[in-house]
């Protein structure tokens, strides 16, 4: 049986029937749209000659045992955002499905190295906050104390619906023991952006995933009445967010791939009537360059005081979070580049600016790539998500290409 | 019985330690804080010679009778914001009271004119969202569907909690009635602005409060992932906003006394990871001047719409409200310049950016002049509002001189 792309497809849409309601994809990681996902990529596993299990952080693998030890991982996952599309996450773990399926039928069920295709749990946080949860378990990079006090919503305490899903917390080291004998990890993605749609391409090599630094800025001025204070009289906190807002888009146009977005402002009291006596804004900074990145947040950091002291204001930093940027493996990297290029022709390498479990694994040193097909519109996380079926049909074709030339890399290592 | 502006200060504070808690007054209007203050002040009244009672929008009406049926009515509120400050409102009417007793004993009980002492309801509007209720049910214009559809917080329905107070929104015309004979209308009020302060005097002249233009501005572009979306390729909303902000204050400038102010912006996803797709925010305009106010307005209008274009967004504006400037009767200016003259030494004279009773009963056509007296670093709607005693006692001394020069005024005129 050889590789069949449009299966991929079909099953994509199956998963979306079953898991989408009219507002976009609902499967939400520890909900039980999430588990009915799961469930039915368990009957899909069901008939192939693999192992599967959930490990302790409830990432869920399936192992086609080959003659070498050593383990070729092929990622994705099958949460989703609320609302979100019915790819982003999913065709990693369908189109890896599908070249498991390939292994498996051309070698007999048992293929030159040991394949694994993992389906990472709760990759975008969007339940509790925390992403990359269960590829960070995997790599060793999480801890456990920061989920204790985590709640949904509803006030769920994140222990509480994870152990509802078999998982306990406290045992998150124990999915580090997944990592023995991995040799290389291969993720396919869209591409959540609008690049590869503006260069007419198919598909991409994903140089590495950006740097992030993100940051809560408060400026705090004095609250008074709009209609009372003259405007020399003011000290307006909006303005200061303002001037920042304007800013952060110089900062980043200095380089090509760099970023920075103001995506959430908050105004105190934040009513028509009263200038602005608090403003609370995010900056979320990212590129593929550790000193670019750096250089940015020093950028800003200057801006924030010059402005806050042109407006009377007074400015604090907070970090929310921040990651160094994670640069693939060059030989993979190589590799990429062929597949892409005996694919679709032509091949366009790329820093991702989402984060993905890729980076996690990256960082617990085993080598990594991952590859992007075009998204259209660049619209991701939204209903309307989607990307060309010949295009994910290409995607499936490029992976599994992919996954030859690393089996033959970990062969020649070995 | 002389005039004690020194009794005033210490009713007043009576008044606050009876409505206020640690967090400053809680005089709300149709709250059983406001019924007890409302009691309070009935006490202090019993002991004078006036008939009193409750008109049919709630407003509480001390009557006087004089010699001549003509009124000269003071007037100020009792309700205050939630969380607000012991004068704002009380002031007026405390002091309104001691300038009813100095006319009730002078005169052995029988002024030359008729003078009424009128305690408006629910001036603040803070429960429900409609500021001026019962003055512009006084003045005829307010509009009792608009009210039907008003609930607090809480979910009570306007009408419900003002039945519980003994008042029938569909009785409110009734209280048109007491416009009746009204010869002149005075309010003392607090600045709750920082001028008289800044310019080191006790009292001004209120030449009229500005109108008001309040505006939402939604600008609309496209939510997108903050990590995959290039600079070049955003529409951020937040952007324009941004750009709107810092406009607005230009605008204003241009003119002495006129003030522009975005008071809330939000940002929608508003997460750190999106580039904002839409952004609304508020727009308030104040002169006292017609046409300044309008050629603002248009100005920001031309403004928005240049900084949607830029940052490939639309922009729609809806209004909130709005309201004419309402300049003061050119006659009880003089008086109030003269009186104010009279105690503190020397006059200014300013508009008012804050609304007050004296808009609706002006607009009623019955000539209206207010006097400010200076607020402590120019913050009100707030427990450290506050204003000097000696500066308290001066505007009780000076809204004395006024009352009787208006009484005056009006045998003259008679």
């Amino acid at each position: 049986m050889s590789l069949n792309p449009k299966r991929t497809v079909a099953e994509l849409k199956e998963l979306r029937a079953l898991t989408s309601d009219e507002s976009g994809a609902q499967r939400v990681a520890w909900t039980d749209t999430w588990l009915k996902a799961r469930d039915w990529y368990a009957k899909k596993l069901a008939e192939l000659p693999v192992e599967h299990h959930y490990d302790a952080a409830g990432n869920n693998w399936a192992t086609l045992r080959g003659a070498s030890e050593k383990c070729l991982l092929i990622g994705g996952h099958l949460d989703s955002v609320p609302n979100g599309g019915w790819l982003d996450g999913a065709l990693n773990v369908v189109a890896g499905l599908e070249v498991l399926r390939r292994f498996a039928s051309e070698f007999n069920g048992r293929p030159p190295v040991t394949v694994r295709l993992v389906d990472w749990a709760d990759e975008e946080g969007a339940r509790f906050g925390r992403s990359l949860l269960g590829s960070s378990a995997f790599a060793g990079t999480h801890t456990i104390a920061a989920d204790r006090g985590r709640t949904d919503r509803d006030g769920v305490r994140m222990e509480d619906a994870l152990r509802r899903c078999g998982v306990e917390i406290d045992l998150f080291p124990q999915a580090e023991k997944e990592r023995k004998n991995a040799a290389a990890y291969l993720e396919l993605h869209i591409e959540q952006g609008p690049v590869l749609e503006k260069l007419n391409l198919p598909l991409g090599v994903v140089l590495g995933t950006k740097g992030v630094e993100r940051h809560i800025i408060v400026f705090t001025g004095q609250e008074a009445h709009s209609g009372s204070t003259p405007m020399d009289a003011r000290r307006d906190a909006l303005a200061a967010a303002a001037k920042l807002a304007l800013d952060i888009r110089a900062i980043a146009r200095k380089h090509p791939d760099a970023v920075c977005t103001m995506g959430s402002v908050k105004t105190f009291p934040g009513i028509a009537t009263a200038v602005v006596g608090r403003c609370e804004a995010t900056l979320d900074q990212r590129d593929l360059n550790a000193a670019i990145l750096s250089q940015m947040f020093q950028e800003a950091q200057a801006a924030s005081h010059r402005f806050a002291l042109e407006e009377k204001c007074t400015v604090k930093w907070s970090r929310l979070w921040n990651i160094e940027p994670v640069p693939f493996h060059p030989a993979l990297l190589d590799l990429c580049e062929k597949a892409v290029r005996e694919t679709a022709g032509t091949s366009h390498g790329m820093p991702s600016g989402p984060l993905h479990d890729a980076a996690e694994v990256s960082r617990s040193g085993i080598p990594t790539v991952m590859m992007f097909v075009q998204s259209l519109q660049g619209i991701s996380h939204n209903k309307i998500e989607d990307t060309k079926e010949e295009h994910l049909e290409m995607s499936v074709a490029a992976l599994d290409r992919l996954a030859t030339k690393t089996v033959d890399w970990i062969l020649r290592r070995a």
